[in-house]
């Protein structure tokens, strides 16, 4: 049986160099992970101690990382008296990125983040999707991404994967979005975007808006916050409950869509075909169009009609506050959540809101009053899914590092 | 320096010691598991090659757990053509039992199950707890449980452990009962009771009634749906999540408060002070007061009126399912929970509300329509969470069994 023994041997031997390879895989991602979740630069000898590698093993995994351009290596710093300099260790700027993609209702984009959080390149589109075609909208995305892709490789940056993010339900395969109800979308199958440029070569992962939003808050606090209701207040307003440094997603992933929570069961007709839903008092639609003005405006106008006194202004932010603050004190009823970050057009519409919805909230939260309930505006900036999928990109290279790591 | 030598050689005894200890609770630990788990009764082989222990190892444990009355032998069997018959291990039946009390707005109760989820005694006292006195009702409660565990004692049964049922928000040390809104309680501290006998033997743990009945139902369904949310119907209306065989708690463990759900914001008065609560449309008591009735009755009465066809009882379960239904229809928004279990007195009721709660689920609900969204009665039985914490107790016995495992 000299076949079923050269197999046998050749498993073995592929056994074992699976195992080499996925304990330097583990490795390089134990080192990587050291130094992006540092908050400043650390030595090889600082990882050897937090890692428990020998300084040998993580000298040689830093080195390979500083080659692909993962990590950069500052100015040699004397630390003690003795003994050769510690050169202080960093995520590379500048050299590699993830792409965060989104297609919202008043706008597409697309944004490069560096291992650093610099933005590289950053393409915000405004354009009415309300009703849109997909292929037409998902095509010139395609092409802002491949001109955006195209111009970071001529500076001679790497981009490492791309990451979209819609404003609605996507199957968990990701292969498929099943209803976005303010794009007018539903049933896209979205295996077609992957074979455009620059797709068709750097893969694609599909994700719901508001839950990269939340990534991107969570990684601007640099992790302090583990728990928290990300809302996400765009033409429709999303949710992703945060819990334990992880968003909650359910059983499809298709949690946290706050914007149909009913404020009251006959009130004003939503997208999604029921009535009350909070997005048609909340939404920046519905804000808009109840202070008379275009709801493709930006929002700002809103708010200087209502520094003006303008009554209008002020009547639509007292109906969105308070109707904002019914759906989220139901959401802190039912979740325990106990920080509300308000996102998207809600971050400069938060003093505007805050009010009416803590009046809510004190009223309608069961355990109130609770000075442990906060509720703040987002500090990951605007279009803060672009941010999150990019961030998400850049993660998933430090779980798998060795996809961009040659020996 | 012989004092430091010495300390340093008792302190590596006590490791050694401390680490074969650990060890054991752990082997007798993964072995009480598989026979708690197993759908049939097993065999020492069985045990042996579902563990990784030796059959030497497992044949000691068994001894031990079954010495301790906590497994029992059955009849040998003889499974194949060689070798010694095998003997079959399965829970033990009416030896160590677990105690789950509840207080809830118009009953209280003890109750004692077994490892075979027999229930050994089961005490069901209505009576009428709005606006009851604390201290009153739980040393009313106390002497009950006292009286039972005589008894079970008398029966030579062992109560392992025992656990209090509130309907209400229990502070996360167990310490204090926060709020039970429809008993009129706040700020109990419930350190008193554990001073009352029978708890100062047994201890007791305290826990939301909700979470404790959706830890009956999990149980009821031998662990086959992992994801479901757990509806408490009672005067007030709780909620569990139960997310991949876990109750998710939140911050504080207060979630599932689905009573408090925004149905209407001007809608009735709510015991907790806010308006349009759903507990207010659909708990027990506006269930029975909408349809003019007692409602400290029974509700198999509202039954009896809606079976002979009374509008103000069908016109009460009519508004009920659909505040139910509207408050659902969000919770699934926010959670994507994909299976509610109507528990309490909505096991009964359940035919009565289906309609009226699915309509409103087919409207609201952002995936709809969804056949794979299932509401259906519980299977616990009634006062589940009484079921839930004896569970719970016993569930803490499986996984620290040198509790009651002698050598």
């Amino acid at each position: 049986m000299p076949t079923r023994q050269h197999d046998a041997h050749r498993a073995r031997s592929r056994g074992t160099a699976a195992r080499q390879e996925s304990l330097r895989e583990h490795n390089l991602s134990l080192v990587l992970g050291h130094v992006l979740d540092a908050d400043e630069p650390v030595s090889r000898a600082d990882l050897a101690a937090a890692t428990g590698l020998t300084r040998a093993t993580v000298s040689s995994l830093v080195d390979l990382l500083v080659e692909s351009r993962v990590l950069a290596e500052g100015e040699p710093v004397q630390t003690g008296s003795a003994g050769r300099p510690a050169v202080p260790l960093a995520p590379a700027r500048g050299t590699l990125v993830g792409l965060g993609l989104e297609v919202n209702v008043d706008y597409l984009g697309v944004r490069a983040v560096d291992l650093t959080g610099d933005v590289l390149a950053d393409v915000v589109v405004p354009g009415d999707h309300h009703a849109s075609d997909p292929t037409a909208v998902l095509t010139v995305l395609a092409e802002h991404a491949d001109r955006v892709v195209r111009d970071l490789e001529a500076r001679k940056v790497d981009v490492v994967g791309a990451s979209l993010a819609l404003p609605g339900l996507v199957d968990p395969t990701a292969d498929r979005l099943r209803l976005a109800p303010n794009l007018g979308w539903s049933g896209v199958d979205l295996s077609a975007l992957r074979d455009l440029p620059p797709f068709d070569r750097l893969g694609l992962t599909v994700a719901n808006e508001a839950n990269l939003a939340a990534v991107a808050e969570w990684r601007a606090r640099r992790r302090a916050l583990p728990s928290f209701l990300y809302v996400s207040g765009e033409v429709g307003i999303g949710g992703a409950l945060v819990h334990d440094n992880a968003v909650f997603g359910g059983v499809r992933g298709w949690s946290g869509e706050l914007g149909h929570t009913t404020v009251e069961p006959d009130g004003p007709a939503c997208a999604c075909g029921a009535r009350g839903c909070l997005e048609a008092y909340a939404g920046k639609d519905a804000l808009m169009v109840a202070a008379g003005l275009d709801r493709l405006g930006p929002v700002e106008d809103l708010c200087a009609r209502a520094d003006d006194g303008d009554e209008r202004a002020l009547a639509s932010f007292a109906r969105g506050g308070w109707a904002l603050g019914v759906a989220l004190s139901s959401f802190v009823n039912l979740t325990d959540v106990a920080h509300v970050v308000l996102g998207g057009v809600y971050g400069p519409l938060a003093p505007y809101l805050h009010a009416h919805v803590t009046a809510e909230l004190e009223t309608r939260v069961l355990t109130a009053p609770r000075p442990d309930l906060v509720v703040e505006p987002s500090v990951a900036g605007t279009e803060a899914a672009m941010t999150g999928g990019a961030v998400e990109v850049l993660r998933g290279l430090a779980a798998n590092p060795s996809s961009r790591v040659t020996a």
